[in-house]
């Protein structure tokens, strides 16, 4: 090592010894001929003094980020000079030699706590990003939560298994990133969007307890947060039920937020079902860190004069203190509904002596006006705001104006950890209602994948009502955020025959589409089930930083590029010819393997 | 849980126990009515008894491979049927309950510890042959070297960081693996070679200690044993010299070798020159598990008759008790060497007598005869093989020539282990000599990679002698396998040009293929090395496997195909014109950009 001590380490004990320290100038002051570097390497700062005329001298040219080398005795601090606020505050070295390993150019930015660049010059240069407090304390931190997570799972005996990312283009949620095959021109590769049928196969070899930190490609349009390429926690067991993977779901998470946030997990995590969830406060990922819910109204407005309450559903949530909001305030709740696609958003003020007022309270019935306060809980000097229509979308929208709420009133504790277990979600929606592309060419679609067990209520029913089969599927929320998800699989012949039904996947079709996996599954496979955790999206809230792209080491801007390496880039015409790209597949059979993208892939935030 | 117990966790201790397995039906035998199952789990095995008239009679229906669940009475077995083969072989279950949790169809092959079918058919089912003894032992222990790999880099504090696997196409060792970009048609990101960049941006911003178990590419024809995707746990350093990072690789080799293999690493692993590799076992990687040594001869034939001995290198390695092997064993010796591009292999064998013969030893002069075999070391009985011609050519047959002695005479104990550290590697080689293709427009390219620093001793004078300038590199050997290699890098601009200078690597091109290095190493770069670890090798090598893919979970065959999923595959219209294969890029600077394929991954077994 070209050092004796790390600069973070030294302390008051060490005075007197003689040291050699290397790392980067973090800051330099000149004070009358004498000059002070902190010294700065990953385990902290020290205080470097060049005190005598040569050693001052040659000081005098070292910039921001040099990377030097400094030998010196550490000597305690003049009383009155210590610095609290730096674990090595009560010593400094007093240095007598010095070597600069590397002169830096002037920063692009500087490397303050608090930065005030844009984040695309800070993803340009990551490298110096990267030496600032924070980033550097979110990438130390996340390697922390990989410690962790695989300890607990190493403690259940997990076996780790790496899954190929060189594989078939499969049917999932989204598009798949695909690869031109140089050895078998016309053919390609596709980069997995999860280890999901890989995991499923190893519960068939009888490995029985599966975990990976595995990374998963997605190619979507690249929405606000989104990374093309991500990381999963994968878990998979066989011979389970779904208490059995939640109970090791928790303990997973409760050794994180124990150990990085501090925070004892109460266990075990609450559980709601999906229908209780979307009743009370319209969200299948609902942020219990504050308490407003929605109320149902359907039934109270089953008579009324008001034609825009005479709806499938009617429902309201109240605004704690909104009946003193300005008109234009009102005004720009409008138009924040219409930007989600609602025709606007009905509010009734609720005065401070209880009387009602707003365009729409004049439209409701005597008796309406008078029970509705009581009804949704509304005191006076709060806001009741309704939506009205199918019963899912005016949900949905009633969801996001809580957490508008939250957010505008002040009522969520962003010290509070908020865990939820959401179950017994729909086996299927309508493929209307889905952006993804169905994978059968029925009205149903798989809400979770075609692989996804029903639950033991609808074992034997599911397909004499798709649109109320539960599946047994289960997916953890924290403070809003869907951070896993996971289900107990479909492990019978005949029950997944029946499922594609449903779908509307005929056995052709099934065989095109996952036929390894189907005949995997003549072999005796085990019951199984799993989860996969977002661990971009823990890590993120574990590290209490603002995006995705702050816990990842090289992240993606807007579009997949990245800005540091400038991927992605055009090819040379000879890579082009080498990589066959244009190469006719040899067995052109293209109707046979076709595949459209669906949702296949375990669940995550 | 569907299950009270593991099966290969019963004994003696439970007996009078009631206990719920779940397994596969391993072996069923019948005994005049009485059913026997070996039933097997993750964990072992365990016999069940099926007694009773009713019972037996369901058991009648099992086959192998049978998924079921069992629940029965532990029981003694009668004095005189344990098994003592069997862990669990003092009891066995007495069942009272049976389910058959799925059945199987009659197998593509027995899963016996003895297979004898093809490898093709085992990688198509490769979830059955995971549930063989052999291959399940090899996945777990890879996730037990896993483990303790992390285990000790975590005592050292290394910090794991996930590198991005869609990114550049850069310039190592071989071709990339490309990715059309959808959302900048024309543009296409690469999977990465190794993180050798990135890993080397880390250093730059300040981590110190990085490491990471990372997934690799390279487009390579697939020759035996090779794999297009394949994992090598790669480690960086800062502040280091290469006796700090072969510490650390060293601390990690001993503990898998230690906790997997039982065996005790003597350290330190001895170092030696790769020119001295060269010399005594004409090979960079020597097997050193025996000791047969190269003899150069070329001063000993200065003043030769012999024209083939006339010749810049003339070298021999002796082959005990090689006099007896009849013509045709010589002959195949012929072929052999012919295979390998040499002309022919030239011998002398060594008389009970002592008298030389052989098509060689008539050409020799007396003198030059009669001091030979002391000179080689050869002993009454033995073959001398000679190779005359190119030094390294010449070295490399005889190296050849000693892992077949070694093999034929029974010299290598498959149960030893032999370890070694071959340094001082050159820095360049002839762009003539190798099959990658040169970065730069000079005769020499870089054997490691253009970022290798040169030794202390060549330091200053590498440009002046590029043929003999060595690098501080560093390559771990095993068994005559490299299982890994690194080096300490150049952290300074000024040496960095010199070293392209040589490669002929103009500043243009050089901001083409590394610019982002080269900016981000004007910011104050430390000092760093590091390492990377083949862990696919490493794997092999630990669980005694015969080939890569044994340690691969999902391995590809020949070609890069997947006997399993059927990839690559061809893929639709509709697919390749969403991914944008066929776009333009937007500015088409192809030129600019070109990007040839060379050394410059870190290299690895």
């Amino acid at each position: 090592m070209m050092r004796t001590h790390e600069a973070g380490s030294l302390g008051a004990g060490h005075a007197g010894q003689s040291v050699t320290l290397a790392g980067w100038v973090a800051r330099r002051r000149d004070h009358g001929g004498v000059i002070f570097i902190d010294l700065r390497d990953a385990s902290g700062v020290a205080q470097v003094v060049f005190r005598e005329g040569e050693m001052a001298e040659r000081a005098h040219r070292l910039r921001a980020e040099f990377c030097i080398r400094v030998t010196g005795e550490i000597v305690r601090r003049p009383e009155g000079n210590e610095n609290p606020e730096i674990a090595t505050g009560a010593i400094e070295v007093t240095a007598t030699e010095l070597e600069v390993l590397s002169e830096s150019a002037p920063l692009p930015f500087p490397l303050d706590e608090h930065l005030e660049v844009g984040e695309d010059i800070r993803l340009r240069h990551r490298y110096l990003d990267l030496r600032r407090a924070d980033p550097s304390r979110i990438i130390r931190m996340r390697s922390e939560a990989n410690r962790l997570a695989r300890r607990v799972l190493e403690e259940h005996r997990f076996v780790e298994v790496e899954t190929p990312t060189m594989t078939r283009s499969t049917p999932e949620g989204a598009r798949d990133f695909l690869i031109p095959a140089r050895l078998q021109p016309g053919s390609w590769y596709a980069l997995p969007q999860s280890p999901q049928l890989f995991k499923q196969l190893l519960m068939v070899g009888g490995l029985e307890r599966y975990y990976q930190i595995a990374r998963c490609y997605r190619d979507e349009d690249f929405r606000a947060d989104r990374q093309p390429e991500f990381t999963q926690l994968d878990v998979e067991m066989s011979f389970v039920d779904s208490d059995d993977v939640i109970e090791v779901s928790e303990g997973i998470m409760a050794r994180l937020w124990s150990e990085l946030a501090d925070h004892e997990i109460p266990r075990p995590i609450p559980r709601i079902s999906y229908a209780e969830a979307m009743a009370r406060y319209g969200s299948d990922k609902p942020d219990l860190r504050f308490g407003v819910e929605l109320t149902e109204l359907t039934e109270y407005f089953s008579e009324t004069p008001f034609r825009v309450f005479q709806a499938p559903y009617v429902g309201a949530v109240v605004m704690p203190g909104g009946a003193d909001q300005p008109r234009r305030q009102l005004d720009a709740w409008q138009e924040w509904a219409k930007q989600r696609g609602a025709k606007g958003l009905a509010y009734v003020l609720v005065g401070s002596d209880g009387t009602l007022s707003g365009p729409v309270a004049k439209n409701l019935s005597e008796s309406e006006r008078e029970e509705l306060a009581k009804t949704v809980g509304a005191s006076p000097g709060d806001c009741v705001f309704f939506a009205a229509g199918p019963r899912s979308s005016s949900r949905a929208l009633l969801g996001a104006v809580r957490l508008e709420i939250g957010r505008h009133c002040g009522l969520i504790d962003h010290d509070a950890w908020s865990f939820v277990w959401v179950v017994d979600a729909p086996m299927f929606e309508a493929a209307a209602d889905t952006d993804d592309v169905a994978v059968g060419s029925s009205r149903w679609t798989a809400v979770h994948h075609p692989f996804t067990a029903p639950n033991e209520e609808w074992a034997e029913s599911f397909e004499q009502d798709p649109a109320n089969a539960l599946a047994n599927a289960y997916d953890l929320v924290c403070n809003g955020n869907e951070i896993g998800g996971g289900s107990i699989r479909i492990h019978r012949t005949e029950m997944q025959e029946r499922v594609f039904e449903v779908l509307g996947i005929s056995e052709e079709q099934a065989k095109d589409k996952f036929g390894f996996l189907l005949e995997a599954f003549k072999y005796g496979p085990p019951p199984h089930g799993g989860v996969a955790f977002g661990w971009d999206r823990i890590c993120m809230l574990l590290a209490d930083a603002e995006s995705l792209r702050e816990v990842i080491a090289f992240p993606k801007s807007g579009g997949g590029f990245d800005p540091l390496t400038g991927a992605p880039a055009p090819i040379t015409r000879e890579q082009r010819k080498e990589a066959g790209v244009d190469a006719k597949p040899a067995t052109p059979k293209e109707d046979s393997i076709s595949v459209e993208p669906q949702g296949m892939v375990e669940k995550q935030g």
